[in-house]
Formats: structure tokens, sequence, C-alpha cells
């Protein structure tokens, strides 16, 4: 069996953003990322500043600490990171998830392909926008979106896009141009993850959240979309494990 | 043709709540209601005091009039109310905009069927808590879900239950006990209709929505269920049309 890199378990909470925002969900983060985002919310888990908190569990290990942790009080895994898509054998861990009833979230950047994902429930593609600095393989991008649409994961699938500015903005009527019939979401950035106060952060982030609302409703480029903010930012500003 | 009765046709903006929320959409609001809900938040739909603003529009007046206020920036409208599901030939609106590419959501509290539920792209039923003060008629209920699930809608409905208290929570657990496959969604009451100052709403709201995801979080009969605010009242407060 396969060791996978994990960093936190908790739950159960909900899901603060994209396709299943709101849904009540237990959380597995794993560690690692290939991107370095300007902007991550989840540095930890690849700047090496939490490195003495990684276990190294198999699935069967992970499964139990999700029971133990949730108990009867969830039907759903979130797992998210760093990138998860780093891991060649999630399906180890998504199988039986699923044998027991539970769906399976995940997030990635689309920053490479592994053939679990159609297996995955609720399958969020989060290409990053200028101002993470980091570039977009669009070869890689069209690939994942390809094989997915060819496998009719339509319903399981979402693009998601953050953004902090104009220029991220651009980018996201470029993606939503360029993949029209995946279900788009665009997201207020969180760009002050040093406030410690969840109501000056919520007001902030809400004030934010308004300014993107405005500029998604003056584009014709983008109509079949939705424009969220991160509810767990509002509730609970950058607490971790909530 | 027939006319319907209008209140307003505001928008783009975006759907504040419920299973598209964050959807970029056009509002239509419908006068009148059968219910009057202690908690109702737009009870000028029903209570006389915007009689006067009232129109009455045929559909292809109000195609016209969202056509003007939107021009090319939408391909969604909700239609809202009071109670839409009062107009026996709201067909001849949804068939239009259908025609023009245009997908309809809806919202009601399920007290009577129509013919044209099936059209609707995203129908919310929204049942009323105890605090409403109403009472739920089930064989009603039961026979619009059954009818919707009978056409094979589930991708296209939602259940919604507003939750201001334990009261409210209990009957939210009983609406998805007995409709466990109909997709369910708990929502925040706005207990304060008369705070007109956007950021001492958004605390107070985010305070509730933090109590009721603690509550569905302990909940073993809440599990395959969405935990939503209403981020429209968190960003614009109480204000209409917006
Ligand atoms: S891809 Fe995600 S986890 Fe990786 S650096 Fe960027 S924001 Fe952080
Ligand atoms: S059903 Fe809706 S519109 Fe009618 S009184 Fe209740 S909350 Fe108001």
């Amino acid at each position: 069996m396969s060791k996978f890199p994990v960093l936190e378990i908790f739950g159960p909470t909900i899901q603060g953003e994209g396709m299943v925002v709101g849904r009540k969900t237990m959380f597995v983060r794993t560690a690692g990322c290939d991107y370095s985002c300007a902007w991550c919310d989840s540095a930890f888990t690849w700047d090496g500043s939490a490195k003495d908190e990684i276990e190294r569990l198999t699935a069967d290990e992970i499964v139990n600490r999700l029971l133990e942790t949730g108990g009867r009080h969830f039907d759903h895994v979130t797992i998210s990171g760093g990138n998860p898509a780093l891991l060649a054998k999630l399906d180890e861990l998504i199988e039986p998830l699923h044998a027991r009833g539970i769906e399976v979230a995940l997030e990635t950047q689309g920053s490479r392909w592994q053939d679990w994902f159609p297996e995955i429930d609720d399958l969020t593609i989060s290409p990053k926008p200028p101002s993470s600095k980091m570039n977009t393989n669009w070869q890689v991008l069209d690939d994942i979106i390809e094989r997915l649409l060819e496998r009719g994961r339509l319903a399981n699938v979402s693009l998601k896009v953050v953004v902090f500015n104009d220029e991220d903005l651009t980018y996201a009527e470029r993606v939503h141009e360029r993949y029209p019939d995946v279900p788009f979401f665009l997201q207020v950035g969180n760009d002050d993850l040093e406030e410690d106060a969840p109501p000056a952060l919520a007001s902030h982030l809400l004030d934010q959240y308004e300014w993107l609302i405005d500029q998604v409703v003056a584009s014709e480029k983008l109509n079949h979309v939705r424009v969220l903010p991160q509810v767990h930012a509002l509730v609970w500003g950058n607490k971790r494990g909530v």
C-alpha cells in the first residue's frame, strides 16, 4: 500500500468555496506542491515550515483517522493541498471512501493529469492567474479538460479562477472562453493573510467581493458564471483547521 | 397573452442564495403570495405596501424589459416573489427565454404544483419552518417532489430550508429525511430586516451562520447537505433591487 504525505485531517466542517460551497465535509490536506503561488494561503504545505507535522499514512490509516474524527457525522471528504494531483496512487484512498458511500471532492491547479480524476465526485480545476506569478501550461490544461469531457464528467467538474486584480480578470475571461462548457467560478482573492481578526477580514473581503461582482456584471464575456467569496474566511478568518 | 403582476425587474447581479449561489443573473419579482411568513423579507410583494408599483406585463413585455435592462450581459433569469408558482401560465415567459438561450431559475415554497415546474433549470422548493408561523401541506409537497423525480429533474431541483432556531432545525431534519435524494440546502435566517448598515448586518449574519454550521456539524441526520448564508445580504444588507 502507498503512503501519502498528510498534514491535516479535520472536520466535519463546511466547504468554504467553489462548486459545492457550503457542503458538510471532512478535510484531508496533503503536503507538497509543484507551484509556489505568491499569495498561497496554504504555503505551509510546501515551504518547509510545517515539515515536522507531515505524517506518511496509508489509505487505510487515513480512512480510520477520518472515521475516528468524524464519526457518523459525514458522507463527504475533501482532499486539498498543496496539490493532491501529485499523488499518483490516490485511487487507493478514493475507492474505500466510495465503498463506504462517502463522496470525494478534490482541488488542483491543473498542472498534471491523474487517471483517478474521473473518479472524483466534485473536481475543481483552479488554474492560477498572473498575480500568482505562476505560468499556466495550456497544453496540459487542454488535455485535462478534454479527457474529463470525453468521459462525460461535466456534472462533476468545475473551473475556478481566483481574482485579485484586472489582469487576473482578463485571465479569467480567457479561461472561460477557452472552456465555455465547463461550469465556471470566479472567487475573490484573500490578500490579507496576516489579518487575525475575523470581523475586520470579513469586512475587507466583502468589499473585494462587491468589486468582483461589479467587474463580472460589466463583462459581456462572463455571463455563464458564478461569483463567490470564501465563506470560511468570512466566518473564521485565516484560522487553520476549521 | 396572459398578463403577469410584476414588481421589479433588475440586474444583472448575482443570485445570493441556494443551489446556484453566485450565479450572474437578472431578477423578475412577481407580486402576490399565498403565505404570510412572520419573517418574510419581501412582504412588500403581498402586504399591499407596494401595490401602486405593480405592473401587469405580458411575457413579451417582460422579455423586452429584461433585454433593455441587461443588454448582452446575462444568460440567466431568476423569477422570484412572492410566490411565482401562483402564476399558471408562466410557461409563456419561460419558453421565449429558453428560445434565446437564457436559463431560468425560480423559487417557491412548494404550496402548489404547476405543469411548467419541469421546465425550470434551477428550481428551489423552500418549505417554511415553524418560525414562519406557516403550516406545511406535506401531501402537496410529496406530490411536487414525486412528479419532479418521475420526470428525472433531480439535477435541476433542490430543497432549501431557512433556519432561525432549534425548532426550525428539527423541521429541516424532517424535510431532509422525507426527501433524502433531493439536494438539500440549509440557509441562515435574516432576523434583522431593519438594520440598514451592511457591515453591522454582515457581522450579525456571520455569527448566525457559524451557529447554523455548528448545529449541522453536530447532527447525524444532516450529512448530505449544504449550509449557506445569503451572500447578497452580507454585501448589500437589506437594500432592494441589487
Ligand atoms: S497551487 Fe495552490 S497550494 Fe500550490 S502554491 Fe498555488 S495556491 Fe498554494
Ligand atoms: S412564502 Fe416567501 S414570499 Fe411568501 S410570505 Fe413566505 S417568505 Fe414571503
